[in-house]
């Protein structure tokens, strides 16, 4: 079969793998019609990610159809539609058990990290009954991928970790996909208002028509002075981290109201600065989480109840043969406008 | 009067000043019968605080007498025993009526910083309708100064903050008297173990008097390790930061469990290094926070329950005449063993 590896830092390899076998009772082999490309790619690429071997299939997201389920596997069968979550969660653990999969003692994010991933023709998942959801009939399996990962980041590790609430006002820092994946999702709650920053013009416009109510294009202490004009000098109820660098989380402490939330979604490659001798008594949370996947089935609600269309995120689509050319276009993203590319086997 | 007064950086001066007078229609003028000291007074006397100038009555820890109210007054006449809260609240901003006393638009931390304190003979109190509690009759006046400030303080900013819940495993860093405040309202929602870390033997043994499950005499890596082998590698639930220093945060960071919280109490006066580059996927939260003063009432029905005993906390008494000494001995606590010491204006 057709998978894409990492040979180690730099572009990756489209080339021929043995397909996946049921190794484990508690497999499926999910044949994969649908997957994408994540910025966590881009981070293995730069040899940023150690538990990630050279001759890794790449991709953690995907929708697909099982192939065939180990003999334990009770919730699934061969023809099933499926939505692959991103983080394996074996539902027996500690962690699993209070709701915490990213931390799953036999799992986590191990897709297309620690084990060959979704970026091919066919993927092994292990614990497929607690790692796989069925996809309701006429749900628009393509966009669904969009569940896989970058939705339940957005919600999970910003919105419901921000606190977001009615009245609310929320500042979300990268207007890249996971940021609108943060702003797709804080509408849930209806705050007052939803400021996006970013440098990107495109991004920016993008953002107003996802539901941005302001957006403030600088960084640093200008976009620090902006949001906080915005807000009457009095900071956001919400800062979500959606960028991954010191100065955009520092922004996020610039702008944080007494009592207010910053959360941390961004992937960090180094330590930030933290002002306790300004914070200490500013009666403030600050969150960070690798996103469980608890709210899968409840976005995949919200998707058949139309209240959340994850289609408005794919800008690109491309098949398996294409993917490194997928990858180009998605690393120049300020030139080609890219947010979520749709990668078809086909 | 007498008032220990702030003159600038150095011991402070006892001397003599106008008794205060009602200013506004919502003042109280309150006689002390006791009073402490706090290691924010501590920090004052450094020169660390600039909105403390030079002229100030120190203080804003106490129990007294109600000598007067202005006409505004609906709930303390003349006469009524009285606990002053370190925050003073107006009771009607935005902040106040969300319970956030600490962010009051017309006071906050003002006592002893701002506006005189309870150093003295006499102190005016604004806002007093709430910023003053009823002494329940019988409750052990001396003892309850320990509720204007430092067991709020540990109950709101280090266990609720904290989450600190039954089974769970707690860390309390710092075994000074807000540490140990924590470690005493720590123990209402019946954690599995409570380890205090400390370098002063002394306040270690105070801290297993006080219901510490286990004790660790060492700082940084050390003692991060020594945490570590105690929860079977897996850290701790809730770590309370009660020093304010550097090193004393990063060792929270090093030993925080996946899923749990840093709950900050320490008044920092630097920043300190966060690092995300390890913790983006951790999913713990940090929190911070001046205290509120909002759990005091709620504090107050625990003694009289006989619930907490504030009384432990003090390990020295003098009276008001003999107050540089008492800073002098609350200065050097590593050979006084001092905790909190009770003046008495008498």
């Amino acid at each position: 079969m057709r998978a894409l590896v990492y040979e180690g830092p730099g572009l990756p390899v489209l080339r021929d793998k043995p397909r996946p076998e049921i190794r484990e009772a508690t497999d499926a082999i999910v044949r994969v019609t649908h997957t994408t490309i994540c910025g966590t790619d881009l981070h293995i690429l730069k040899g940023d990610v150690p538990s990630c071997k050279p001759g890794t299939t790449l991709g953690h997201e995907g929708v697909g159809v099982i192939e065939s389920a180990g003999a334990a596997v009770r919730g699934f069968r061969p023809g099933d539609a499926v939505l692959i979550s991103c983080i394996t969660s074996c539902g027996r653990c500690e962690y699993c058990r209070s709701g915490m999969y990213s931390h799953c003692a036999d799992g986590g994010w191990i897709l297309g990290n620690k084990i060959d991933g979704t970026q091919a023709d066919y993927v092994r998942i292990p614990h497929a009954d607690t790692s796989l959801h069925h996809i309701p009939a006429g749900s628009g399996e393509e966009a669904l991928v969009m569940l896989s990962d970058i939705l339940p980041t957005g919600f999970e590790c910003g919105v419901l970790n921000g606190k977001v609430r009615p009245g609310g006002v929320v500042c979300i820092v990268g207007a890249g996909p996971i940021g609108l994946a943060a702003l797709m999702t804080a509408q849930f709650f209806s705050p007052a208002e939803i400021i996006m920053v970013d440098l990107d013009e495109h991004r920016l416009a993008v953002s107003r028509e996802f539901g941005a109510t302001h957006t403030v294009r600088a960084v640093g202490k200008a976009a620090a002075l902006a949001v906080l004009e915005l807000t009457g000098g009095r900071g956001v109820d919400t800062a979500i981290e959606a960028v991954g660098i010191p100065a955009s989380f520092e922004l996020c402490e610039d702008i944080v109201a007494p009592g207010g939330t910053i959360a941390n979604v961004g992937v960090h490659g180094c330590k930030v600065d933290l002002h306790l001798e300004r914070l200490w008594s500013h009666n403030i949370t600050i969150t960070t989480r690798l996103v469980d996947t608890v709210s899968t089935p409840q976005l995949l609600k919200a998707v058949q109840g139309r209240r959340l269309d994850p289609g408005r995120l794919i800008s690109h689509r491309y098949t398996l043969d294409e993917i490194v050319q997928a990858y180009a276009t998605f690393v120049n993203a300020a030139e080609t406008q890219a947010l979520k590319m749709i990668i078809t086997p086909g």
